[in-house]
């Protein structure tokens, strides 16, 4: 497959009589793909039961009669104002107790059955008018699920039906009085009709049930789009997909990717950086108009397993962003950059966000692909010169990665749920990992947490995975590769308890954890041979080989070449150190990248990304700043 | 005029045998006026309907025989608890959506009828009572409009006002859809009684939205005043006053302004230097004691527009205040600075707050001009200095600026809703121009933004104003001398959309901002010759002269001597050296003044004013720490 | 009585068979005391109305065969989810006007009359069953009162409750009105039923209605207390205690402890060092795994004046906790360190928190003496350490303090109340000032504000004291030591207004304070010889003697060797050498501590501790890293 660009267009803001001229503009830059409808439902039924399709039916038509293919998105993420007349209710409700009212988007709860039966209604419609459409060649459901916090509701609807997923799952107030501990402070319920959701307590909640109330809420997320593909599929063989966020995990992407042909996600490398990262001042200020250099990375390797191989990203940042603190323009040839990142690692599409910047509206201050004045922004040069290159390459592929790191939601839930220390966080301590993989040039691939087989890889790292499940154990046991795991892992049964015997109870490995401490900013423990652990450290018993100590005589590592365990949060170098090692001992090539360069192979073909703003030297070659340099492999 | 004291009196809170002495020591102070009775309702109307007039009676009497004259004020910023049982809905609602109660002060919504008919009624009362009394020569009417952020109330009377307040605007829902461009994200309205306050929706609402919801907050401020001016009018001749706050912008004051003979304000340089001020902690250390020394001034300025050239000090610290964070003491001095420095700027009165330290209520750590123990505090004899001193001077006056600067309440509305950087506020931005050309020595003049005739001024610069009414485009084509705007000048419609061909539009400048950027604390734009744009910078297209050039190339100031632009927001020292170089070909003298140092002409009389902790040589002269010193202009 | 060890055990957390085995462990450990049932309500009246006694009958008989002696506790902190179906309204209702629910613990509001009676019915059936039993041996009502800043609620059944206490207190509207001061702003109530809780007011309420309202806020935490205990010693005579919390001042624990026979507290100082403390980031990574040096102390002493002479340590730290945002390992001998200071300051027992770390609920994280897998966590070794070396000690018994410190919780209200600069807390300044005397090796006693009799001490000190009561007055007249006071002393009069006269007011002291300033971070008033006054500084007037100045010339310091008054609050050292000097006056013995060295002495010994993580010369011996040394006083 040829790797292909797009573009997200809102033909219902526009003049009709603009769209031929913008479809052309579109084709002849060399994009493929446009994206519509999302958020479309109040001009495609401005009242209740009366649908208006003519416009869409006309807007289909007139790109693809320029060539263009349409992805199709479900306008689920914007009901119209007259649906709150009809479910007053239906909204969600913020952790305060406040809903959540309209006048912007994601004004709904995922529990609401009549907003529910609503959207099945209207995807029937469209399913029913455009699912053999030879125009529409992809569908995408609702928009950014998650987005702006809208995964945790606290709405009546949501009470009640978590009354009901725990009554599935337990079936009794004395199974879950027993699997929460309600015996602790008096929790103990008499009846599944008691229980509340987990806000406003005098002071913390029972994790285990903060933790059932995070998987429920992820499940009906997963519910929500599955009623949605349910109906698609009844009238159309076009793939389905649906464009994540970044670093948004409070559902389970890997559970409803499942139901989906293609993920796809949203990529602002800019508005992340200032949103969405730990890091230091410097670190922001260095890569300021580029984005971090891993941050994407992440998220396409992530979205390519959530994908099982397809993925794209529908929404490339092509200028500044509207919604970041602050929002600088991106380096020139960063537009090129991103996308060329996203199709060494294994896009089979890029899509631009959005093609005409709005003149009115909240995102008027997000840039386009045109100006407002339909004048070209400095994006679309960019977009139409990776368009050019693109067509000279060879077809899309994914080269097998060298290394693979488990990704697990539940465990970002966990850790939320009880950080132990207040800048814990899964996110974080799985990235810090990844960047460690990734500044040595390895070729990464993600996987759930639920994989069945860890043959392919040398090296397998599972940071912080607060359960390990029967099957990834017998895996991990299983793999004739290295795996390490820790901190924290296995630390919590499915219940949320402290499993018996102590973490985390790996096979054929005598080491457990008698007792842990996180630790403030500032302070750290000492590792042999220079290196500190920061922010988490354990105290490791048992007769594991040690394979690195602590200053204080303590074991860090400890393990062998088929199983080891980090008993803590290493800094950046330590880390790097630790796992250069690793990969030295299983022979896997690394490489000893400058400051923000970063490399990936496919299909053939080795991409060096330079994302400073300098030029850099590297190999005998010269990365132009905010560039990117390829050639084949040997 | 001469130039007058006065203070403010709470006769209600004290026995009413000490009255006499009371007037007796402040007209031997040299006090001429006393403002009363703004916060006396539950003592004028102790139960609803019974009007208790009597001591009030009195206490005018007693004062006026003493020769002051009254400032009477109408109690309607604190109305009595009854009131509550009688309009349980008339409480102001927070953006979180809980009424603001009974208890302290302002807790009243200006939407609602019913309170603003008990408004009428008591202003009524007094107008008729007082309205020809021979010791009531001014009034003043509520308090403090907007103090304790109390415009903006999502109160059911603010909906049901605002419904109406749009309809009025735009007679239909699909008039507004059109104005707000609600076709984004599906936010159309079928009708206007659809449309709900601009709160608590899950991501920001539309903008538009939001600003039509703050015209009408500020609308509604100007009618609830205009209700109580206008019975007063019908009963009076007396001038009419309003105190309004340091840096409150969520009205528009020139609007209210309009009805009223005299502006007045509340001077507390200490406390705002505390609290309302983006500076750094070395500027506020070194005027902890001094206060700002561009603040007030910027005030006196705004404020004297806001009253056509009438204004008072109606509020002036006399000592420590209770409400800022820390609440330090004034160097010895300062009280007779700040007075002065009123004058010089055109104040035809200044009223120190209050006479008497109350030893209870909210506000019993907020110093007077006398201790609780009736002993004088140090501001009563600086005080006294000054009406010594003020006799012996000429008639007050106002020399007439020599640049002007252009003040618009919408534009500080339009970018609190759309900062687009954490940073960037309207306020900040014109007294970041305010204090450059005031460190220049200049006198200053601001002006609405619907100024007509800008003939007089030969530099009138105009920050940050979201949109260019027709009048004032008009008046800066139409202006001989330079006009200098930006950044953001005119980059909003009146309908808050980007209008077509992009700002700035201005007549005879070609010049187009084709991308704008924010910028984090620490990350600028450097320009040419040294300095840098900070928080925000655009690039300029066209084929407008270059005035001066960013290092990489592009534009930062484009124009000509009647019209430039500025792309950004500079340094202060670099706006410092743009200003002096504009002053410079329009030949306004200039003066490098030593920091701390400042002045203003008025009355044929030159002022100087050392904001420092220590004494300055100046001019062949010494201005001592604290201190003022003036002569006779040439 | 000899000094004893216990340990918090929750039998209802474990299978019973490992009861036996557990209670034969505390014994052969040198435990003496073992605290159950606080949290066990569900348990003990699983139906409304139907108790089960039978596992607690069996517990208690299980730990005392073993030799064990019971401290039972009742219940009340942790109602049953059943109950809020009882009393939907006894929630407490946070400042935001948010219901706090079930879910967590000490989900009650104490105005509460129906939840009341349900306590009074659970504390009557377990008084009448184990009131008698000889193995129960001590009572604890309820769990730590105030924790999760439960205090202060606000909800119908405080608003009902606090208009009864308004009526006791003033009997009619009228007097409320006058000591209130609600001329001001129209304050003024028709009746007492028009008054509301002070919260959600436009600006802030009126301090002297915060006052009353933490006032009657205490007096509810002490009523509902005394409930319980007049029911227990209608049935037992057994003491009672109850366990309070570090740095909690929403309740006035000398009233509260007057009730009781012991009071007891429990101590976290890893926790507390982390969350409770205003130190410097130096400090606190210095003493990160051992907790402040003085922390603790304080709190012996200010509880052994709760429980006049007879105190407890209820829960002792063991190891990491699990509720402070960071949350590291005590040093190997902080445990045992902890315990001995104890001792050293006169406690009768300390008991450690908790016996077996729970795997489930909400303290899964919180160390005990055992891990979740029964195995000895490292706290267990220590504290069988201090029972062998407790057993061979003398008797416990406490010397007499040198110095004396009153400590008066309505003036932790008052500045909460009215702080004037936002760095003004009444603990920390006690705290600084008892700081001061502890690094000089000082014994120190803490005394109520209303004793009446101060003639057993050389020095006595009152920082901060917002009112002094007539009978304290007199015994600072005739104490024959000295008695310093300031900042802030007497400046309020029981109404929360400025006495007439101004503060302070003291006996034979002409002074007075004509004004005072708060100060900001980094910015001081610099004293003569040196040092300076921070966050506070007043103007003093009056002839009595200046024994400090300050550099600008005014008084710092005043009085004589009877009573001086000091108008700032001094930086660490200044304070240090000012209470150095009165002790040299009063030749009171003092000692030049190392850096984390504390001394106290105790029934014929004296205790050195070194609370740093490095061993410490002293004295010709060395005192190990958190460690203790001890020898005979002379």
């Amino acid at each position: 497959m040829k790797r292909s660009l797009g573009v997200c267009y809102y033909p219902e803001h526009w003049p009709e009589d603009i769209w031929p001229e913008d479809a052309r503009r579109m084709k002849a830059a060399g994009l493929t793909w446009v994206r519509i409808g999302e958020f479309a439902w109040s001009r495609l039924e401005p009242e209740p039961g009366q649908c208006a399709f003519g416009w869409l039916d006309r807007a289909i038509e007139t790109l693809g009669k320029a060539g263009l293919r349409v992805v199709l998105g479900t306008p689920t993420a914007t009901p119209p104002r007259w649906m709150i007349d009809q479910f007053p209710d239906m909204l969600a409700v913020d952790a305060q107790g406040h809903p959540r009212k309209f006048g912007s988007r994601r004004h709904y709860c995922f529990s609401h059955r009549g907003y529910l039966e609503a959207c099945r209604k209207i995807v029937t419609e469209l399913a029913t008018r455009y699912g053999r459409h030879p125009h529409v060649a992809a569908w995408q459901t609702d928009n950014e699920y998650g987005c702006h916090d809208t995964v945790l509701s606290y709405s009546d609807a949501a009470r009640t039906a978590f009354r009901d997923w725990l009554a599935q799952k337990y079936q009794s107030a004395e199974a879950l009085n027993r699997a929460w501990g309600n015996v602790f402070w008096s929790m103990d319920y008499r009846s599944l009709d008691e229980i509340d959701l987990p806000n406003l307590t005098v002071t913390e909640p029972n994790p285990a049930h903060v933790m059932d109330f995070r998987r429920f809420a992820s499940d009906q997320v997963v519910a929500f789009n599955r009623a949605q593909v349910d109906i698609l599929r009844r009238h159309t063989h076009a793939p389905i997909a649906h464009n994540y966020m970044g670093r948004i995990t409070e559902f389970d992407h890997f559970k409803l990717g499942a139901d989906l042909d293609i993920s796809s996600w949203d990529s602002y490398p800019i508005g992340f950086l200032s949103d969405r990262l730990e890091a230091s001042a410097e670190h922001k200020a260095a890569y300021l108009r580029q984005g971090d250099p891993d941050f994407q990375a992440f998220h396409h390797d992530l979205y390519r397993a959530v994908g099982r191989g397809r993925w794209w990203v529908m929404e490339q940042q092509p200028g500044p962003v509207n919604w970041a603190p602050f929002n600088p323009s991106p380096l020139p040839g960063m537009v090129r950059l991103w996308t060329w990142e996203a199709f060494a690692h294994g896009a089979e599409a890029v899509c631009y966000f959005r093609w005409r910047q709005a003149p009115f509206g909240q995102e008027q201050m997000h840039a386009g692909l045109l100006r407002p004045d339909s004048a070209p922004a400095p994006g679309l040069a960019e977009a139409a010169q990776v368009a050019q290159e693109a067509a000279q390459m060879p077809e899309a592929g994914c080269c097998a990665g060298d290394v693979a790191v488990i990704f697990d939601y539940e465990s970002a839930w966990a850790w939320e749920t009880q950080p132990q220390g207040a800048d814990f966080n899964y996110f974080r301590l799985v990235f810090a990992w990844y960047r460690a993989l990734r500044s040595l040039g390895l070729n990464i691939d993600i996987l759930p947490p639920d994989t069945q087989d860890l043959s392919r890889w040398k090296l397998v790292l599972a940071p912080g995975l607060a359960t390990v499940s029967p099957a990834l154990m017998t895996a991990i046991s299983d793999c004739p590769g290295t795996v390490l795991l820790g901190p924290r892992t296995n630390s919590k049964t499915v219940d949320f308890a402290i499993p018996e015997g102590l973490p985390p109870g790996l096979p054929g490995l005598d080491a457990r954890i008698a007792r842990v401490e996180s630790l403030p900013p500032g302070v750290n423990v000492p590792l042999e041979g220079g290196g500190a652990f920061v922010h988490w450290a354990e105290e490791i018993e048992g007769t594991a080989p040690v394979l690195l100590g602590r200053c204080d005589g303590s074991a860090a590592l400890v393990g062998d070449d088929r199983c080891a365990y980090l008993g803590g949060w290493p800094d950046d170098a330590t880390l790097r150190t630790i796992l250069q090692t690793l990969c030295a001992q299983r022979e896997i090539e690394v490489f000893d990248l400058p400051e923000g360069v970063r490399k990936r192979d496919a299909s053939g073909l080795r991409f060096w990304f330079n994302h400073r703003a300098q030029p850099v030297q590297w190999n005998g070659f010269e990365i132009p700043a905010a560039g990117v340099f390829w050639h084949g492999l040997d």
